[in-house]
């Protein structure tokens, strides 16, 4: 047995929890385990409930298949560290978001009281619940109406992934749902409150997924305008909102038992699933951008100062760290536009070489993709399959090529689309530059980072060198970086992030004979980007209105 | 034995020549017998010499190759027909054009010339032989500058695949090959000279391919002006210009031996291939519009008068039935572009879906893309994967495709691609309409009129009835029509074509909902063909310099 301080962070995604046990002195992880939620994703039938069929924007969850998951997860992984559970000094949490519960004032899931295990509404919206499309909408035109100035801390658009329009989905699709919670809260908050008994709104959540702006909610007249009987929803969310890395409370009896960690060690304000990669990556200090790149780029990036930057969807005063504006920024489709391609777009040779090889098509695609010389392909494409939500704002946009030919072959097309997401980045780089802020190092995360051909491609794309996210478990040690801050062991999360984060600097350098054409390329792909994004063409939202008129929809 | 009188066919394609048996009172069409090439087409060595590799453009045959063909062809299909060869009346022939053969004075092809077997422009110059780009480029250059009133006639462009760039390229590339050469003639022209001993141009092939207009052909200043060598090329290109059905010489012994026909039958004047499907489609009236549709469309559509239609790129006095200007207008990829997208974009599950089904994975996607409605897979392509040749002609336009997202499966590109050939002929249609030609009627031939799914697509784009060529034989057809007219046994070719050919009117006709969709389909399609085309994006023109330039060449 050692002498040494650990933590735990919980890294909470859409399918499972990873706990991780990390020690406070460097940041090593000494082991990590997995829980699946045991009701999953309830997008087509609501598995926990009565089965009925779900509309298709719909995603929900269960909130107590969290703590299911954690009470594995944690004491597996405790007992794979090979240390003493009393050794462990803090627990801290990232969560997918916003994913939100609705509860009773004591906490309990409201799908768990009589009467509501039916109501799809009931439970945990997921984040990629998309059934408040309208009420977004609505109050983007409410609030460009009442001049409403926190609206441009959000790029002048809120997505329906966010809190609050859930929130009033509920309302007005199920008024007996939002009359009978209590409360309404991120499930990041309400992990936090069932393992301490304290309801707290962590800063990063509040900012981001309920819209805090300035020490202040939404204002009533605003809500009032939304719909007369939301004016108070705030009251379903009293409580403190707490500073990142603060300590949201100690660990209570409750959550003792579930996790068999000290009761009354610290727990860790709640965070933003994407936004923890930033002191794990050693990026927290202004100007760094840090990329979690997976199925879609999030990325963060903090700075003393609060600018308009066109394409940041959420600004938040200590949104990442305490004491910066968080400004948050993404693209919507980059692994899973690579996926779609690779499902949809690739031959069978490609296939089946793939297999031959015992590697995957990806692997093969990037690899020949890989001899080709910068431009040689032809080809530029716009990566908006699945919306824009970074300069342009707009969820309606579609993905475009263009210059293929009868000698087009797929790498070409892969090779485009990876060049397309690597522009789009760019473009948001200058969204910074362009306002004020400084881009300074590219910090880059998430699973993407181990496709060398892509990384190079971004160094090249971006001009910059690309540092990377060297700790695999970069989602639950960022949660151990702010438990290690909230259990006093350090003072700062910028101290703990140096001491525990972890980067591999210009693992990725621009080569400049390829930048200089990227350049070139690049120019292609503004113009493009600004004749269907702002109004050039049309045509992109004219095809939406008539497949939805070809749906009946 | 009968009684009637027969005629022989022969259909000259890109790798084989297909001879047919055809009866004279109705077209009926006996036997067919084909033969391939046993050089096929050149395009990486030169493998009838030294197998020196090619550069990229080069499309290179080898003249002995069509003597070789018609020799094994011609007997073939005349004993399986079951007739006497002394009943057959007259042979016609077709070809791909410009299909430019270097010879001497006696006809001799150059490259079995001493001393020239290893010269690749020695040999045949392909239809698609794209080496004389700079050349025709140049061609279009000085005849603006110098107000040259025929490059009207031809779209104000001139394709690098007629038979003056090709020749000018020989000049410019490898001039003792051009001082060598006394002749250069088209392979159709070619041809009938080896089998009657005239050396004659037949009037479609001199008007569309060398550049013959008002009885002149251009003009020694003009060519001077492009090179001063070149301004007596036409010494090199003596001979009558004679009318299409027209007898251009009689069988010989040379050819007699070849084909086993009688010595002293009509030969008629060679004709284009694609332009041979008008009369054995019934489609030699004013206004017909006759599509040969296969890897690319070329269409004709004869009228009395002379009249100016963008997008044309060949109008010719006599040029496709003698006594009306014949207008060529064509797209350079459709079945080329859905193969090209079945073999690069399609995924595994669909060619094991095939296989398991024992259909094409053409089948298995039409299957698919019939199910959605018009507009519902939310996508609108331009079909530019080989340039545009019509209203646009432009050899650096690419394929562009709009509308992708992360659901959009293949069949719905497919669809998509299917619709941008449509919508290009339907633009086609329009540029005859708004100058005063219009357009009667739609007949289809080819191979893609076996797809159905297809067909009706063009009909809803077009709003217009489709006629389909009904006779699978319809280009040997169409050259055994020319042959019986050349031969007497009718007095015009409108006349053997009333009798000989055939074709289903109506097989399919327009659906007015899908029809009316499709009108908004179109004018996307519009403004994208005009922004990409017209200069209002520079995009792909960049894209291609680029590829050029990565490419080092």
């Amino acid at each position: 047995m050692s002498n040494d301080a650990y933590l735990v962070g919980l890294d909470f995604g859409t399918l499972s929890c990873r706990a991780a046990v990390v020690r406070a002195s460097d940041g090593e992880v000494l082991a990590t385990a997995d829980a699946e939620y045991p009701h999953a994703v309830m997008d087509r039938k609501l598995s926990a409930g009565d089965g009925q069929e779900l509309p298709s924007e719909f995603a929900l969850q269960v909130a107590g298949d969290y703590l299911e998951a954690l009470a594995s997860a944690v004491p597996e992984a405790v007992q794979a560290a090979g240390i003493d559970a009393a050794e462990v000094i803090g627990l801290g949490i990232d969560f997918t978001a916003s994913t939100v519960v609705a509860a009773k004032a004591d906490g309990t899931p409201l799908n768990e009281v009589e009467g509501f295990a039916d109501r799809p509404h009931a439970y945990v919206k997921l984040w990629k619940h998309h059934g408040a499309h309208e009420q977004a909408k609505r109050m983007v035109e409410v609030a460009e109406r009442r001049g409403e100035t926190w609206l441009g801390r959000y790029g002048g658009v809120i997505s329906s992934e966010l809190l609050v329009p859930k929130v009033l989905e509920t309302l007005e699709e199920d008024r007996e749902v939002y009359d009978a919670a209590d409360v309404y809260i991120d499930a990041g908050d309400w992990t936090v409150w069932q393992l301490t008994g304290e309801k707290t709104y962590a800063a990063g959540l509040a900012g981001y997924k309920r819209l805090y702006q300035d020490g202040a909610n939404l204002s009533e007249e605003y809500l009032a305008e939304l719909n007369p009987d939301f004016a108070r929803v705030f009251d379903k969310m009293e409580g403190p909102v707490i500073p990142l890395g603060a300590k949201a409370g100690e660990l209570n009896a409750k959550g003792a038992e579930l996790t068999g960690l000290p009761e009354g060690i610290a727990v860790a304000a709640a965070n933003i699933d994407a936004h923890v990669n930033a002191p794990s990556a050693k990026g927290v200090e202004p100007g760094q951008l840090v990329a979690a790149m997976g199925t879609s780029t999030a990325m963060v990036l903090s700075h003393p100062e609060l600018k308009d930057v066109p394409g940041a969807f959420g600004v938040v005063e200590g949104g990442v760290v305490d004491g910066q504006w968080g400004y948050e920024v993404g693209q919507t489709a980059v692994g899973d536009l690579f996926a779609w391609f690779v499902d949809n777009c690739v031959p069978v040779e490609y296939s089946k070489e793939a297999a031959d090889r015992g590697v995957s098509v990806h692997e093969v695609l990037a690899e020949k993709a890989a001899k080709q010389a910068v431009g040689e392909h032809g080809l530029v494409a716009l990566d908006w399959h699945n919306g824009n939500r970074s300069v342009l704002m707009d969820p309606n946009l579609s993905g475009l090529i263009v210059g293929l030919t009868l000698h087009t072959p797929p790498e070409s097309i892969y090779r485009a689309l990876i060049e397309a997401t690597a522009f789009g980045v760019r473009r948001i780089v200058e969204a910074f530059t362009s306002n004020g802020i400084d881009v300074t190092e590219f910090i880059a995360a998430g699973g993407l980072i181990k496709n060398a051909f892509l990384m190079q491609i971004y160094a090249d794309v971006l001009g910059m060198d690309i540092c990377i996210a060297t700790n695999k478990e970069n989602g639950a040690l960022g949660s151990a970086i702010f438990a290690a801050t909230a259990a006093g062991h350090y003072d700062s999360v910028a101290e703990a992030a140096e001491k525990m984060g972890d980067k591999q600097t210009a693992a990725y350098t621009p080569d400049a004979d390829a930048s200089a054409r990227y350049d070139l390329l690049y120019e292609q792909y503004l113009a493009l980007h600004d004749h269907f994004g702002r109004g050039g063409s049309d045509v992109m939202h004219v095809l939406r209105k008539l497949q939805r008129e070809a749906r009946g929809n």
